[in-house]
């Protein structure tokens, strides 16, 4: 555990919160094992916040004096400053954030500092320092989603025209455009931030004040601590305000979902590198070598986020186990529920940087994309379509082209180069104006509706992106969330 | 395959939607491990629904003609009657519930049968009927919690003033109310509830129209059709629409939180039910016995309940793993995507049923929770605080109490039982009055604030979830969701 | 819950073997909730077969009759052959598989059938069942395990010269043979093998006998009942006998390694098969199509497997989220053991049949695979070691050979096109003789050691495979388990 | 990061083992995004205990020269001493510990450093380091378990005759002892200790040679770096030995097990510490108190240990969905199978530590654990086979003795406590011996067969236990495994 001091020396012990009724030290391997300060003093900043909304109410309250108060502000004002500089001195005797901040206040400030824990407990503490911290981190994902988004939508208007395959089963399909399919994934993002603002609601509650478990005998106001601290509501039961963690559940499956679109997105830019598909090129800077094959170029960025989305789904799952038959209200089993989702935090936000960077360097090769719709028969439907349009229902037109299609395979030729008496053999519905819909593009213009794959819609549909991104530039200027 | 005819006619083959193309007849083998219509014909009024919509809309845009629409109502009419009776003839050759009823479709009423699937693709109609048949489940569920609420409100009525030890790590910590502690599982449903409603809403938008992966060559309105089928927004990306499963994840993780909350509860139920606890009885009729031991009694609902939920985060797990690295856009593995929503939706809603019936059976042995807090100390935070009242900063307060629980712990008895000489050795802050803070009683009525245990919060919480449950009724009978 | 009688009439309720605690009968939703007949009932045989195994060792140590004995085993033979034949009479109110014989039994045989659970509870004989259930399924898919390999090293002798890419990163890296590829998975399945054969000894161990929890007062012989149902050992605590359920875990890990493996394959299949790649044609009976899309011939069967692969993981983290934290001895969550067991036992032998089937059916396209080793510099590898047997040191010959490749891709040309000046413009090692080691045939030939891709070596380990099979047969003939 | 140096200065690019075909230098976000550095230098020594091997396979075959070896093996040891004594420069430039080292190598001897890739790639290196690796600490959880064993046996030797309530369902069932107990969880970490030992055999086998995926053109012994390796086998495919990962859930399964089984114990120690057990107690040096409630004395050793149950079976489901559907050889995705690996052994192995301290302080409360069994009517079992020794079949018995508890249960006394006459009007083949079998001691001397819980039983496998830690230890003196 880096930067922990772990010397055990009784100074420390005896700054122990809680030593009181033992009569006898805590044992060495019981401190390392059941520490949390390794990884929960990431929480700082918002334990710190959190004990100042705390002192401010209960000093309103008449609880703690306007002294006790002026006190602990200017002594965490320091702490402050020693966590940002790095000469904080974290002790592992002192188990975990909260005690080691409360330590040094009471090293501080004294009296005061032994004051600040009246009416609450470490318990309602963690839940809302986890709460504080976790809001900040929604909020941050929220904007990167937003910055890939436009990356996606930039990289959609440059190509809004170009032709490719669309894949079904990864057999080629129907036509499509490559701004159409980059759009599909700004459309995932865009759910992904939907959960996060929905989420952020059920966070954005005080637990504040429920104490170890039951509240507190202290004329405390709830209310006012969460009203400092930005919560939109107070915990209505001082049980469930301790042991409640779904917040940290629906996180990890958020999350989970954010990796899974990206490695959606990982898994089709990594065959489309491939050489087989050869679909886009990717600049020199964002691929790697082999340290065996002079001539690899492999897409370790998208690999490596494939990869990492598995890691989020097993913190999901992990955390599903760690709740699941904790009797109430608080266990100790709960302390694990930090690294998992710090873990998903950092990965999460790590991946969406390295995409924001990396996207717009994607090249798509427009005449490779467009060669390839020329396996696979890509505007079988719109003969199917426009022998409906000549009065045959479809499941017989499907048939009909079906047996067109088995032709063409034989003689190893694309619809649009089959003579029209050999289509005309299959139906006589069919004329010479058959060639207009056999063509890619007059297969993309035809699909001209909301959500189809024409470049009119496309376009379309840029620009209702980007009116959304101005708006919400507009309402983040103003003070206010779209969140 | 229960209820599916697997003879593989002729017939039947001939009736597949996709064989023109095809040389040789699909295996056996490859149907069987392939098809679906022994688990997705449970979205047949589903797919009935939105067939009749897309015909509606495609007869509005001129596709088809009054006459179909009317054939197509009248077939429809029919098939659901079949279905509904019991007599509808599934085939597995038919692969699935959409096949199946195209097909009938087309014996009962001809041509017109074969024109229903012009401008779409089972690829939009699958997730159509997927979001059609979720949607209805999530307000059931939905309603389904308000009423175990109902049930655990009622409970919390009666037993505003049943003291019982609250435990933090299963240590006694503080009393606590027992209906304070059945308000802490109303408070979580309360929040499993606000996950559906939120995640209704990105079920409830439409991908019919999307087709196969690209949108139509039809002039079709999907607008209109959305409309229909009563969903709020269309989806805008065809690519997305079809290959969109994020709601069948967001749904098993809003499941699996329902289990995860009443595996909790059932944990509680079975130690309380436990001779060791005897906190609860339950009837004989919620209770099952024992092969060779003829005294048991055993909780075998809460403990299913606890197995049923294991079984749900599976589900969660399973379909994580089914999306992530799926390139788009419509892949065969989303097949995979039903058994597991379908099975928690089953496991939910009966897990739900099982408990609105059992809860109110649900007898606390007030007596022996009262005799529970002689153990263990409850009020020594009490104590604390009274010294706190009296000056004595908290963290000196807590060690002076600790020492005090020590000496009560060497003497074998309990706080209250302390000569006040005694106690007085400690701290001579320690008066007469001390003993009024050290019973129960005292204990509950000081945690008189927003979500503590007193019992007259405990009542004000009630009349709160009462005028809530009061308002929701009113509003489903104006017809207005308050999800 | 289909063929279970749910009718709760009270005939059955008599049979119950557990009411005479009870003041009341069982509500039926306890009942419907907690009953497991509709999926135990698969282990009615294994159930018998115990029953008989208890009996007899009952009779040897006098507990019951020579007479008993011989009632017992005849009601179980007509109960045999009532199952077999359908006309068994499952009774949801009976619970599960174990009441429901015995309930037949004694109906069938009066007093000796009551005296048949004499000194074994319940919780011995699920776990007797299950143990016996899945340790003749193990055989099962061990075999079939073995049989998918047979048809692989049947594909890799017919293909031991067939070259193709190998990838890394989905990047062409190095000529292997497909005949190569197809031997990898005949490793993976063999580990698969290794890992079925190593949990069969865990499974095959003898619970009964250890009663509900702690043995039995009768004078029981367990090493007897343990012969005689052919298990390898006694389990050595009664309370380890009645919880253990390792083997669950172990299986459905085990059952995903395979599908794991499957799925991998599958996924190679599924882009063998797209027209980008075209390395692989599959005959139209083991494809399906489109219901809108005329020319599509999809490779259902791959990517339902790998979506299958996604449920059996799901079910091991099921079954690990259920064992967790469940305290001695027997649990109801326990029941919970068994779907997902018995799915996946489904689940892994449909699709080892389904790739039993259709592997042979791979049409490897020999000269598209030979055109794809054209790109991507599959022989860069070679001249960097053709540097190092000239004296080069491998990181500078590496060195040298990236440069050479970033010219070539300039020049866009493959390795062997470059005209020796050019390549000696890099360094003048190279001489004429270097072509030679640029060809695919000189590369494959040169990997000619243990575990390379030299065809000499594919047929060398196709050979040891045939004898490995053969032994396989004699060994099974000659009554042994290799397993 | 911690003490990675990530300063990317051109100096340390230079070193990059792969640059010649690069245009331009890598993004620094996709060498922090993609780099390994972090983790994988804990496997440091496997890797240089690898190319040490490597090295000398080289020279045996003559690809090397005796000087390159001797100076291969002084670089070395120079670069070992160096990472002992953390004077070591890791370059997160460099990606990982591979290239950190033999870069390092080559700036201490110049060419022959350069010459030790020959042959091999990072593929198959890091496959036969992270086995080397793995293979270590697999012996060192097998001694592990092997203590934690002997704690249990010791505690199961002291308290054989020490008896307590059994439990099924959290309901009284019957007696068992302590010792019994103890004993059943020594079976479960025996059945640990074969699956380590089982997928020891997988995990040692050598994948050098493979090179990147096809083997190598070098006339390379595979079998003999092997041999120095210590490995038992060589991997019979060379794209199969890069991409196995098999063994890498196969621990995690493994791990999860061993986990599950200390959170089951942790469950009941918690519990058993409960006021409302209080079945045992643990000395102060093993708890810890709370920061608000004096009086605490929490179990948070075992509470840990639940909640990091949860996080390895967490890795287990990451890592079964990283590998689910990757084509073969190598992907970059696998770089994310070191991290969950190896947390899952520092989280396995610091939980065996903490239960070996302190297992043995665990006090069973005698008199409290006799108590608990006056509660329930653990004997009932014991007065039906009462009757069926005097001839009433067993399923009569149950229903007798059923009606007799609930008679008791109205009376509120224990079965011993019913007058004969009473108990007669249930059965007249009750007579005055029946209070020999309703008594604890008779209830457990009854139970005397193998596993069950008689006190002669427990002191006969105490001693079978014991015998076996001193076989494992004269083998392990005579330098042979068990293992």
């Amino acid at each position: 555990m880096a930067n922990i001091n772990d010397s055990s020396d009784p100074l420390h012990a005896k700054n122990k919160a809680w030593s009181g009724r033992f009569s006898e030290p805590v044992a060495d391997f019981v401190l390392r094992y059941t520490a949390s300060v390794g990884f929960d003093k990431r929480m700082a900043m918002a334990d710190i916040q959190g004990s100042l909304a705390h002192a401010a109410m209960l000093q309103k309250c008449g609880v703690i004096s306007a002294g006790d108060l002026e006190d602990i502000r200017r002594g965490m004002a320091q702490i402050r400053e020693e966590i940002k500089n790095g000469t904080f001195d974290w002790q592992l005797a002192l188990e975990d954030v909260h005690l080691n901040i409360e330590a040094r206040l009471t090293a501080l400030i004294g009296d005061a500092g032994k004051r600040l824990h009246t009416g609450r407990s470490r318990n309602d503490q963690v839940a809302t320092d986890l709460r504080l911290y976790l809001r900040e981190e929604l909020d941050e994902i929220t904007f990167l989603l937003n910055d890939l988004q436009k990356v996606l939508v930039n990289l959609a208007d440059k190509e809004a025209d170009t032709v490719m395959p669309g894949f079904t089963h990864m057999q080629v399909a129907q036509p499509v455009t490559f701004g159409h399919h980059m759009l599909a994934y700004a459309e995932m993002f865009e759910r992904d931030r939907e959960r996060l603002i929905s989420l952020r609601h059920r966070v954005n509650r005080s637990p504040l004040g429920a104490a170890a478990l039951a509240g507190t005998t202290y004329p405390i106001d709830r209310e006012y601590s969460a009203k400092l601290l930005g919560f939109e509501a107070v915990m209505q039961n001082s049980l469930d305000a301790v042991s409640d963690r779904d917040f940290g559940l629906e996180f990890l499956s958020a999350a989970s979902l954010i990796m899974i679109h990206i490695s959606r997105l990982s898994e089709e830019l990594v065959y489309w590198m491939s050489q087989r598909f050869n679909f886009i090129h990717l600049p020199d800077r964002f691929t790697t070598g082999s340290s065996i094959m002079p001539q690899k170029k492999n897409p370790d960025v998208p690999e490596t986020a494939r990869g990492k989305a598995a890691r989020v789904v097993g913190e999901m799952c992990a955390f599903a186990v760690l709740l699941k038959g904790l009797p109430l209200a608080y266990n100790k089993d709960l302390q694990e529920d930090k690294e998992p989702v710090f873990d998903a935090i950092d990965t999460v936000k790590d991946t969406l940087h390295a995409f924001i960077e990396m996207m717009p360097g994607v090249e798509p090769q427009r005449e490779e994309l467009r060669r390839a719709c020329q396996a696979g028969y890509p505007t079988a439907t719109d003969l199917a379509d426009y022998l409906v349009r000549k009065g045959v229902p479809f499941r017989t037109a499907h048939d009909v082209v079906g047996r067109v299609v088995r032709k063409a395979s034989e003689l190893k030729v694309d619809l649009h180069e089959m003579p029209l008496s050999v289509l005309r053999s299959f139906s006589d519905k069919i004329e010479d104006d058959v060639y207009d819909c056999l063509t890619l593009e007059g297969a993309l213009k035809a699909r001209n509706h909301t959500g189809g794959t024409a470049p009119a819609q496309v376009r379309r549909q840029v620009a209702l992106w980007k009116q959304l991104f101005e708006k919400r530039l507009t309402d983040a200027h103003a003070g206010e969330y779209d969140r």
